[in-house]
């Protein structure tokens, strides 16, 4: 299914480190965010809307980034300027994810890969897959407030080509999103906390 | 404007220890949420329809979380039972929550109270505020995943009480709810990575 795809640079889905969560907690979290059955085959649907939407998608949310400095400094190099490689890099990457997201089943892999790119906005391996020298954090205060707009900005695509499924489709979409952002806090929690 | 409501227990807003979070990175917070002026318009006209309701979708949370034993636990008292007292406690001010969220100015003493509210759901304070003895956490992974139903329960009002505007009023609820919890997550993070 992705065999065609062009594999972005540091894209290790399928091999990376076992995510400490378990399976069984990953169920509990599906439920606590209400995602069922329906939801699954919603998110589906959406991802045949979103997927070729997703680099338009990935580049309205970097115009909303490159427009912030407060978001913006976590992507520049020690010369003060945008890491344009960093953030190539990191933007297929990104593309990619949107499509996972709807595509991928909630697996083991897909759950260990949630864990990595959780890691790669922290100290723990920010930079690390892209040999890059940026600031070593993605602050989580910012990754959760901007988590609106990758809920929202996404629902004129689903309204466009489904209107009168978008709703459902956009709930899936909600619930999806907020459950990969609780797997990418894991390593920002302290001890215990999580 | 409140002041002809009945005070929860323990609903200390205006009266609480300053926030660590400084009303300037509470401004770049709403701008990175795409929290504007025509937001908190129609938040304020989302809170006409929801703050109306709000005991209404408290229980309607309140019945999500009873029904998964791994969210209903953070509520059990130390004989495996809920803990009534500490549940009615807590729902008064959840549902005081709605309306201060729709209502209330971003201002310090809002700042503030979010801290609070985010410390009542870790060590620092559970059971404090209450006497209670229910387990001292609500671990972050759940807070955020059960956001998906803070964010998605209350549309189907705005839907019925201003379908025109649905999508506008949500929006604004969305990205209010995610800029609460952005709060709410900093006594949870380790030191230097919120």
């Amino acid at each position: 299914m992705h065999g065609s795809q062009e594999v972005p640079s540091g894209y290790t889905y399928g091999r990376t480190p076992r995510s400490p969560v378990s399976l069984e907690e990953l169920r509990q979290l599906e439920t606590a965010a209400s995602f069922a059955d329906l939801d699954r085959d919603a998110l589906a649907k959406a991802g045949r809307i979103l997927a070729p939407q997703a680099e338009a998608l990935v580049d309205a949310w970097r115009a909303r980034i490159a427009a912030q400095p407060h978001l913006v400094k976590w992507f520049l190099g020690p010369d003060g300027k945008p890491d344009e490689d960093y953030k190539a890099k990191v933007k297929a990457r990104f593309v990619r994810w949107v499509k996972d997201l709807c595509e991928r089943p909630f697996d083991q892999d897909w759950l260990d890969y949630q864990h990595e790119i959780g890691l790669r906005h922290t100290p723990a391996k920010k930079n690390l897959t892209d040999q890059a020298h940026t600031p070593p954090l993605v602050p989580l205060r910012f990754l959760l407030v901007f988590t609106a707009e990758i809920i929202l900005v996404p629902r004129r695509y689903l309204l466009a080509a489904a209107p009168d499924e978008a709703d459902r489709l956009h709930a899936a979409w909600t619930k999806a999103v907020l459950l990969t952002i609780a797997l990418w806090s894991e390593p920002y929690a302290r001890e215990g906390l999580w």
